[in-house]
């Protein structure tokens, strides 16, 4: 039956029937086409959506700016899509506060520059970082290499304005950074998945801008000897901003996307490293120490613009390089406590299928965070179909037998609720759940995220 | 009716009467001598209470080492009181890692001291870090001078074993640092004051021992001026670990207390400064800049032992030395948005009343926690008894109407509770009430903490 438009205020925007562009994310799904999209423009606007939803019994999904990976932007079936791309104002920058208020549309690479402007800085830098919306990081809990260092975007939320699922508005915090009146309710709303409540303003704590920033690319002949040098890079009273750790393969599947011979010798692992800090003698005093410290094959400093952007251009064509490679791929994002990196590292690769699929990690070494890939490389689509399905099976059983979670920064998403009771006790999932139809009794947002059936 | 010991294990030591030791903690409440007092001294002990309390329905209320400000500690009525100071183990160390897991009864500084030892670092250090429990630092989400730089203890706890309080075990998390698998229940725990469930186990997230540190004396004439250094300090990229905020009230008190001149010519506000960082020079060039930056009547480097005793010294006196001062005080903690630290001062000052109540602030000026203290002074303790009580609801009424919040570190536990509609809707405590409804529907665990009646 189709949603009664009616009774919804006329000057909210819809989009009816839906462009089919709503349809797809960053993960390999394919979603419903919603009833309908709609534009909320304000706050009230979200809680007039949510109110009339719950008024006609009508599902919701909401999205950012899909680039999601875990399909938490598509839509659940018959229901209508709330799009946030319309909200893309900054709201305030407060220098005297160090916060900045936006909302949930504004591109995550806007909130950088604007603190920028301000000598303050927002860390949070998932890749996506110039495409997806704060209002998805928030979603998502989203995270990024400089985590190892500034942590997540749970860590900087300090304030949010919204609607629960069942119409009801609520803000929370604002602009002071220590709060510990009642249960963590902004906690519990940084990634909560769309599942619990529509954000419709998002206050986040800036902090200074590190001035100098150097970075090195060190390599070593096996996963254990970087993994060595990190540890004890940390326990020298060195924290690097990032860690970023690549094997051989998929180094040499990001030069051969990017058609370029390397300008340094590749080994079987490396790591970028990199250290910031207020003044330029401080971080070149830390690189040289994290050189004296990790016993690498090679240790070369990234000096040259030049420099700099090969060795990133490598990291960030890893996943394009793979998928060039295999034809196609499954990422996962599973973590696992640091120690347990180089054994999950190599027990990936064993998981390599006779039929011709290939699996591979590389990622965030400081906090044991691995982007997974599944290639299809030279398996048959019968082969593909029959065996990835359990091959991501096996990552998310390696990432629980090694302590480690399902999810390290992707979030569940439709993708991964499956996987959640080889985490959870139903004890817990029930929990989860009793709390959402807290807050959702007619069961009208995003209801098929997160949770299995 | 006294509870029915019979069904408890043998095995967990009881103390029946209590010891009357049990009724204080560091709020001005006097609680209910407890029906009895358990020990348990391991994870089964606890999930064996729990389950006894539920099956007799006999209220339970848990105790770290009662240094709370806040009541937590205390018993509610009839209840038996599980202390938790025979769980103490350190239970692993993990350097590779760079994580630790403890009991709930280890002290504070214990932590600090097996971290160091491996050149690790756990930041948060509230005042009481000598006598003060890490289960109860969990339970209050603690914070303390350094939270500035490195945050309060939500952010370093990735682990936690326990049981809810309808009987059910958990272990959520470990040694992996980044996760986002459903909604955050470790963050719902931290800061749930006892009211949700026992901690058993506790894994913490260790980061690098900054190797060298500095510290100076700022003075100014106004709490603006303080307040203006603090934010230009921030926006020119340096992160001090630590500002401190003291008022010339305090520091006389502090000084009267001690029997001790001023080495510095005191001022109407200071503050101390702290820097941290990995070599000498990067935290002398950082100090230098904050002393040109501050732009302070007087900058005094806290070079020698003795003056960093002398200056840390008086920061710890001052809440002894105010008792001393006013015969009879209550300690609020407050927060506020940063830049309404100085009219926050002022209007507190503002409120001290005719009869001779006298009111002030100091703290924390970097997070804008503000730790307010209400002094008797001349007052009779007729007018102490009237006017106190609304004193320390105009203080909540000034923290709300100021974008703050009714606790920044301490926690609602009894003696906030009634102030908790004035931050949080009749839907929000609620909501609030409804989870801790799914964990505890039988009303056992902490019942007269954190929610009005």
């Amino acid at each position: 039956m189709a949603p009664d438009f009616s009774l919804l205020p006329s000057r909210i925007p819809i989009q009816n029937p839906a462009n089919p562009a709503f349809t797809t994310d960053y993960s390999p799904l394919h979603g419903e086409t919603p009833a309908a999209v709609l534009f909320p423009q304000s706050h009230q606007d979200c809680i007039d959506i949510m109110r009339w939803a719950n008024l006609t019994n009508t599902p919701i999904s909401v999205r950012g700016a899909g680039t999601g990976t875990t399909g938490g932007a598509l839509c659940a079936p018959h229901a209508v899509l709330v799009s946030m791309q319309n909200m893309t104002r900054i709201v305030e920058i407060d220098p005297q506060n160090s916060t900045i208020t936006a909302e949930p549309g504004v591109i995550l690479t806007n909130i950088h520059t604007m603190a920028n402007q301000y000598g303050l800085f927002y860390p949070p830098d998932p890749a996506s970082l110039n495409r997806c919306t704060i209002g998805g990081n928030v979603a998502e809990n989203a995270g990024g290499p400089r985590a190892l260092k500034y942590g997540v975007t749970r860590d900087y939320v300090i304030g949010l304005q919204g609607v629960w699922a069942n119409g009801e508005p609520f803000h929370y915090g604002g602009k002071v950074k220590k709060n510990v009146a009642g249960y963590d309710l902004i906690g519990l709303l940084v990634g909560s998945e769309g599942t619990l409540a529509i954000i419709t303003q998002i206050t986040l704590k800036l902090i200074p801008k590190p001035r100098h920033q150097r970075e090195a690319l060190a390599t070593f002949d096996s996963p254990e000897h970087a993994l060595s040098a990190l540890t004890t890079v940390l326990q020298h009273g060195i924290q690097p901003s990032t860690a970023e750790f690549m094997v051989d393969t998929c180094i040499h599947a990001a030069l051969h996307y990017l058609n370029t011979p390397p300008q340094f010798k590749v080994q079987r692992a490396a790591i970028i490293w990199q250290v910031d800090g207020p003044s330029e003698d401080a971080v070149t005093a830390q690189l040289s120490l994290i050189n004296h410290l990790s016993k690498a094959l090679d240790f070369i400093p990234m000096t040259t613009p030049d420099m700099i952007n090969h060795v990133w251009g490598i990291r960030r064509a890893i996943s394009l390089g793979l998928n060039q490679l295999a034809g196609q791929k499954h990422s996962e994002d599973i973590a696992v406590p640091l120690a347990k990196v180089p054994i999950v590292i190599e027990a990936l690769e064993a998981l390599s299928h006779p039929g011709g699929i290939q699996v591979l990690g590389y990622g965030h070494l400081g906090d044991g965070n691995i982007h997974v890939n599944i290639l299809k490389m030279s398996a048959s689509t019968n082969d593909w179909h029959t065996h990835a399905p359990t091959i991501i099976k096996q990552v998310m059983e390696l990432a629980i037998s090694n302590g480690g979670t399902i999810t390290g920064e992707h979030g569940v998403g439709r993708t991964k609720k499956s996987f959640m009771p080889l985490q959870f006790s139903p004890h817990d999932l029930h929990l989860m759940q009793s709390i959402k139809r807290q807050v959702d009794p007619n069961g009208i947002l995003n209801t098929d995220c997160m949770f299995p059936k």
